[in-house]
């Protein structure tokens, strides 16, 4: 293909690692997801649920709206997790073509000229749908368990990168699979991978 | 095609228009752009560029940041344009399938279900280099030119729609024209319009 690393940026619930998963059989190259957690977890001594979160979404202390009303603080684990996910996804990149889900991969190998970055979404009821159907969610009100997963995931990235999380400009492609279906995105990715 | 009305939401600088008009020649459709801003003006009465500018642009009086540092007014002469602007775009679109050039079609006709929404963004470095080249603008500074005209653009939008411009979720598919390029975007979108 003509890009050796795709990572995937996606909105909870969208169906983003679904079709990460699913591009990378199609392309017959490995898919890292799980395994950078277990890796991180691994490394950093950290229990494998910690490292999950404290990777991916803020949840530290917020201020009180003096300052800035969605503003998080970073806690030291949070600082120790992010060197060494960034060492593993670096590394990981150095293997081989694959696939990378989430845990800011796109920023952390922003120096590559080879990595295709893509970002999923989907509009807020197919999401609230599919974490009760296909997550198994229990919320009495998916639409609020995702609004707060969207503003921990985006407080994370910006906390991390200085650049807004879902911003059509910070990617090569931005797909809806909401309106455009988890197959289709598939297809259109692996078009243009392969192309 | 699958879809009849595809609107384009584009950066400026970003090659959004011109990828708009390519992938309407290619579907045998017609591309509205500057069509919509003479039939406002036409029926507004207002001169072309003063509706080429008040139907897209917010700049209006700056509050001084007591409230909030990017909130504009609406002058009533915006509202007038509004008006007919949405009018004249939900006319243009029961005419059959077509392409639509910004003035916030997305939006406007956000309650058709045969329209596909796209946005069009490209890195700083490109677009600047696009709007010096192509469309011979003399800034000394051409990247202050950009966000001074991306921020009068999300402002506009925000102001009529209440969403944020530019964010992912707001579209079918977002596509950076600054690596992918002009005719690969042509052809993403094509594939998809046809398939």
């Amino acid at each position: 293909m003509s890009y050796n690393i795709i990572t995937i940026s996606r909105q909870f619930g969208s169906g983003g690692r679904t079709i990460g998963k699913a591009l990378a059989e199609k392309l017959g190259v490995p898919c890292y997801d799980s395994e950078i957690i277990e890796k991180v977890a691994e490394k950093s001594g950290f229990d494998r649920d910690y490292v999950k979160e404290k990777g991916e979404d803020a949840r530290g202390a917020k201020l009180s709206g003096l300052f800035k009303s969605n503003y998080y603080y970073k806690s030291s684990d949070e600082d120790i997790i992010w060197e060494i996910q960034s060492r593993i996804v670096s590394e990981l990149a150095e293997q081989g073509p694959c696939v990378m889900i989430g845990r800011c991969a796109d920023y952390i190998l922003r120096e590559r000229e080879d990595v295709f970055n893509v970002f999923i979404c989907a509009d807020m009821k197919s999401r609230a749908q599919r974490i009760v159907t296909v997550y198994g969610e229990k919320e009495d009100s998916p639409e609020k368990r995702l609004k707060d997963k969207d503003k921990r995931r985006a407080s994370y990235y910006q906390l991390f990168t200085d650049l807004k999380w879902g911003v059509a400009s910070n990617y090569d492609i931005s797909l809806n699979a909401g309106s455009l279906g988890i197959d289709r995105c598939v297809d259109i990715l692996y078009d243009i991978c392969t192309q």
